[in-house]
């Protein structure tokens, strides 16, 4: 049984385009709701400037909770140095950079064009060295690497010549993120034979959102091509600004339905992982929550294969 | 350039389930606006007791208006020798004959059990000949192909022995129905693979619901397993009885948006097809209508490639 990782992300990209900020009490409680459904994955926030994104002022207590399960891997985003400082004094095992291959999308993400953003990435690995934190990983997390709301097509040469210089400034992993659903089958499978080509191992993750309706698709191509992590929220948490109406990331309880139905080991009671919608009623009321499988309800023969709870 | 045939099902499988009858008037402008946008087969009406569908007393001028566009297929559905009569003197160019791979459903649906159906399924073919009609296509779609919400698993040695029958009958086409939305990419390979050892050339379209939101993926693979013709409903009108508050079929407008990104050809206009739910908004008041692109729209460097419009 070939084993697929799920990164739940709901807590960072999930929470941080939303304007009710979530107590930090709920955000343990999801936490200790998706542990206990058997996830071992989860990018539970971003060390942000505060007065830019008060949803993530708790980072730290955050991590903090979530490094109390030991077999937990915990990731947190940071999209420059002192964040990134931040990240590693937080005791976070993994740091994910967002690296934007369109300018445009740089610009207004980070404030820096996509060239300078891979030199901030040296200086967080580097950094990173420097305080002894070896066994921390750095990601360089390509944004709209499948095409930008900004500046419509991202040419693959682009994505390929970043790829080559996030891997020359340090980093350990290379994830893919289609930030603005544009991405399609085809195109993931294009794309991730070309990146494998230059990053090879250290080529891990796929990060996809649903606002086109492709995210269960792209995901599948993904596997397909060899991909052992994909990110994805619970409920589908996080809308894209660009496409009012339209669900954000990946469901997460629908691609563990589709692995799981396929075969593939998640390590996750799916059944329990439904529940923990409930978190985000109570915590979000009125907010609304996507996903097929929560709905229609599990199939009569579905196989509940799950390690962990 | 490779194409796929995109039969549209909304004015049979979407409507079937409706209580609200659509007017024969509204009808008629569906089909004309889903020519316009391109649209070349189109599955209008079944032919099935008055009594007992009022939303299909209006079957025979519904074929009759369709067949006014001489470039357009028109398939419709019979589910008893009585039906395929009226289709046949209807002049419709294809039937499709329900058989059920699983007995309780195929007893609730045609109230026959498989076998029956199958000998039905031979008069019918029997009968077209009879009438001369050599050109008229008879179809057996196989209904819960991929499982049941009564029995649960469907084996597949059960399709494959159903599927033989059926051509033994003298069934033109085969075309695999996930009439409960239990299909998964991994099932839908390893079954059309089978099938396609028994049925060859004549396992011609397949027929998803994504009622727990795997149509698209499900529809992906069975192209990359070389079918041709795939169903789907405008808005993803049929909602399944069984699933509550989940959308029926695969979403016409979003299997083109990914057919036609990812370069083959269904000789559709998107944009025109997404104007065409206007048509369902003014018809059918209140009842909602599924997709993404329409909410999201489409991304900026999408190549609107067709023929027909």
């Amino acid at each position: 049984m070939t084993t697929i990782t799920i990164n739940e992300v709901g807590l960072r990209d999930g929470l941080q385009s939303l304007q009710v900020i979530m107590p930090t009490a709920a955000k343990r409680r999801w936490i200790d709701a998706a542990y206990g459904a058997g996830v071992r994955h989860m990018e539970v926030a971003s060390f942000v400037s505060a007065r830019l994104l008060p949803q993530m002022a708790d980072a730290r207590e955050v991590v903090a909770h979530a490094l109390t399960y030991p077999d937990l891997q915990v990731t947190v985003l940071a999209p420059n140095l002192r964040g990134a400082r931040d990240a590693l004094e937080s005791g976070a095992h993994r740091i994910v950079a967002p690296v934007s291959v369109s300018t445009a999308h740089s610009l207004a993400n980070v404030r820096r064009t996509p060239v300078e953003m891979v030199e901030e990435l040296g200086r967080m690995c580097q950094l990173r060295t420097e305080m002894g934190l070896h066994g921390v990983q750095v990601v360089a997390g390509m944004s709209v690497a499948f095409g930008c709301t900004r500046q419509g097509e991202v040419p693959l040469a682009d994505l390929c010549a970043l790829t080559r210089q996030v891997i020359e400034a340090g980093c350990d992993q290379v994830s893919l993120g289609d930030t603005t659903g544009y991405a399609n089958p085809g195109q993931v499978a294009t794309v991730l034979q070309a990146v494998r080509e230059i990053a090879g191992d250290r080529l891990k993750a796929a990060h996809f959102h649903d606002t086109r309706g492709l995210a269960l698709a792209n995901s599948l191509v993904a596997v397909q091509q060899g991909i052992g992590e994909l990110d994805a929220s619970l409920a589908g948490l996080g809308g894209c600004p660009f496409a009012p109406g339209a669900s954000g990331n990946t469901v997460t309880e629908d691609l563990v339905f589709m692995l799981q139905s396929m075969g593939y080991d998640t390590g996750i009671d799916l059944p329990a992982l439904i529940e923990t919608r409930q978190v985000l009623s109570e915590a979000l009321p009125g907010e609304p929550l996507y996903g097929f499988i929560a709905r229609a309800g599990l199939p009569l023969n579905f196989a509940n294969t799950h390690r962990h709870a």
